[in-house]
């Protein structure tokens, strides 16, 4: 083009035409998608830079859609259709330099008229496992664990859940709370849960050596009893990192590595003080999310989950509920349905019954209090009630998933807890947790909430492995 | 008290004192310390909970300080002798309520003077370890990973770990970066370092079965791998979480778990595209720092790592000088000083000498570029120079800590990154990484900041084991 256009020109004219093209061109400010699109001046040169999500030569014009990941919607590419490319493919990277015109269309306000277009990276469309304009599920991009971040659905997921991340960070430092990295390789099991990994040297152990660690260390199941330890000098403080269970299930439901939130506050009074939080964070950060990644958050409500939005606004209208066990108890006992596992005062609740209670109470989240003490962990906090006994536990439960939050006020007095750990011979392992109690000992009380399970309740999606970039479960660790 | 006021008032006199006084503490708002020790208004009833971190008891008056871990000031507490109670001791946990006012001593801007204190927690001051009025050091402290976030100087690393954390996530949202959390297990192993703990469930494998993933599984070395999956479809990312290292070491700069920041920039131009990047955010994050923890960055510069806010100071004011390793060579082969290690050109370089070259540089943080191809790993960009062979990585090394970063542009041409991991037997293994190549490939490059020598660097601090809250090394793996 330029070649036939300075034939008609003098010499000394077209140098100073490609001076002029050379000047724009490094001046030419490079812009994300997303910067391009909420632009509202006009006639600037440009610079944008990658994915093509949509080719569509003509004859006199060529249209492109190109994403950077930097929002769902792509920028739309006018050009003159000798800018045409074979290599111009769906998947293909592409550097794009023009004007920012005002669109005329209404399905964008901005598009950018391109006077260069080249082709970084190709994308042969015959291997590449996504196709133009085809609506790949969620099961069939799951396959490609190191390609799906490249479709609108999996990218969308991924921007809401750094987004969600981030809510819940700021969640907790505007409301006083000190962030602790809890250790992920533990020598204490915390649950007791026995479904644990266990991590040793890679390198192959002769007989006489002893643990790496000294101790068997395995992957923490929580970082509860180590958000404790910083409890006897702060009174408020959290942790969000992995979590790991070695539970060999391949369900919708479990991973052997997930995320958890956990918060731990100090001088608590009652179970309120932690119900009171668990809401305010769920409220918080969903309505983050709700406003920073509507575009994101719609394409789930409409494309993928259609249907979970009107659930989700009406959890956010309403108050939480909270029930007591005795009283989620009665009301299973009192349903006409019929349910797999025994309802009887003690056992434990299954998601069959977590599922039931959701929707008696409207289908919106409840909370479970005062679950019956054998059924706790040793640090529960003992109600000393009776004949009923029961600890101070709570489980939020929420509409599709169940349980989302798991939380107790812990037993600060040390006589009744060395009672408990001496009675499961473990007082010896558990001396430097008593003495947390021995030391300035104060009422205390957190919960944990799973952040994967959270994605799943905002976003209405039924598998937990499509909302985790890479996903480990029983016989599987890809990449 | 009461009881002895109410002889002298009538019997309804005395019930309506008290129904007030009920009315008074029902209303007392419960204030954290750092909110006491900022109102303005005064003569509010409030209540304060925390721990007491000194008792002066006076013939007529009583004086505590009282400590919540919001701040490293502790509210003074005033109060009447006969408050005083044999529990109130150094390390024990209170319940203050009192009316705040205007402190006359030039030292706080704020007491409360009590009207009622509580102790929630006793704590014997014999079996504590740590003494009221005594200064000890981190070395001792160390030895009770559990208490240790009571004293001080702990309590603050903490508060400015927290805050570091927030401000580097504040750094890559603000730039536009989507946070990822990229896998703790993994099957691959990035570097080939060797280094590596191996994940198996904790109970007793039979002959007969597999692998719990099926295939051998790590813990992560790093996160770079995951994220340049991601740079196929986001042009900015980055991560923030634990790595491993299974190195049989002991020392001052070694863990074996600890927290790295990892960022990937697509459409690169120059390993620039990445020192800015590493420049802008070690900037802005201790800017960050020293802004928000002021008080306690006083607390190491003072008492801790005394002289090292000069160092710190001039690592601010210049901008950070760029070498290649070749002229780091030239360097260190003109330098006077004896090294242990070698130094001709195509050998790593050393702490001693990573320590020489920044001292070299005027003691600020010195970028190195472009070291020897074979020294690189198999995704480092080729530089395709000659004679001297070398690859476009960089390190970032700083006062104290010498590596502080290490980046590279990666191997984005797929005849040259294939060829290279062919060479090695690794391109089955690496199947799914060369397809990142295949399809829209593009110039992208990342880097690596170790988070803890982040701080030692802004403190000073010289052993890694004093800035992370449960130190995880060779035989050490407590609680």
């Amino acid at each position: 083009m330029f070649q036939s256009a300075a034939k008609t020109l003098s010499v000394s004219r077209w140098i100073l035409l490609n001076v002029r093209h050379y000047c724009k061109k490094k001046t030419a400010s490079t812009l994300r998608v997303s910067e391009a699109l909420s632009a509202t001046e006009f006639g600037e040169h440009v610079k944008v830079r990658g994915w093509v999500r949509s080719v569509r030569p003509q004859k006199a014009n060529l249209f492109l859609h190109v994403n950077d990941g930097s929002s769902l919607q792509s920028l739309q590419v006018f050009a003159d259709a000798q800018l045409n490319d074979s290599l111009l493919t769906f998947g293909s990277a592409v550097e794009v330099t023009g004007v920012l015109k005002k669109s005329p269309h209404h399905k964008q306000s901005v598009e950018l008229e391109a006077d260069k277009i080249h082709v970084v990276g190709k994308c042969n469309p015959l291997d590449f496992p996504f196709k133009i304009k085809e609506r790949h599920g969620l099961e069939y991009i799951r396959q490609f664990p190191h390609l799906r971040c490249r479709t609108n659905a999996f990218s969308s997921l991924l921007r809401i859940r750094s987004e969600a991340t981030a809510a819940i960070h700021s969640y907790f430092k505007e409301n006083g709370f000190v962030h602790i990295h809890t250790p992920i390789i533990t020598s204490n099991d915390c649950e007791g849960a026995g479904e644990l990994f266990q991590v040793e040297p890679s390198w192959p152990k002769t007989e006489e050596q002893e643990n790496f660690f000294s101790v068997p260390a395995f992957l923490t199941v929580s970082g509860q009893l180590h958000l404790e330890v910083m409890s006897g000098a702060f009174s408020r403080v959290y942790t969000f990192g992995p979590t790991f269970r070695a539970e060999n299930s391949q369900s919708r439901r479990h991973l052997a590595e997930f995320y958890m939130v956990e918060a731990e506050l100090s001088f608590t009074q009652s179970i309120e003080d932690l119900t009171q939080v668990m809401e305010d964070m769920f409220r918080s950060a969903t309505e983050h999310v709700l406003a920073h990644c509507a575009e994101d958050v719609d394409l789930f409500h409409k494309h993928v989950t259609p249907g979970h939005r009107g659930t989700l606004d009406s959890m956010m209208k309403k108050k939480f509920p909270m029930i007591t066990y005795s009283e989620a108890i009665d009301i299973l006992n009192h349903s006409t349905q019929k349910f797999v596992f025994p309802t009887n005062w003690g056992c434990d609740l299954q998601t069959e019954h977590e599922k039931y209670l959701v929707k008696h109470c409207g289908n919106i989240p409840v909370f479970v209090t005062d679950y019956p003490y054998d059924l706790k962990p040793f640090y529960a906090r003992d109600n000393q009630d009776r004949p009923r006994h029961t600890a101070a536990a709570v489980d939020l439960l929420v509409p599709g998933v169940g349980e989302l939050c798991g939380g107790s006020l812990r037993e600060e007095r040390l006589d009744l807890l060395s009672a408990r750990l001496e009675k499961v011979g473990l007082e010896d392992t558990y001396s430097w947790y008593l003495d947390l109690r021995r030391f300035g000992s104060v009422p205390h009380g957190g919960f944990g909430l799973g952040f994967e399970r959270f994605l799943q309740c905002i976003l209405g999606v039924d598998n937990i492995k499509d909302v985790i970039p890479f996903a480990r479960f029983s016989h599987s660790c890809v990449l």
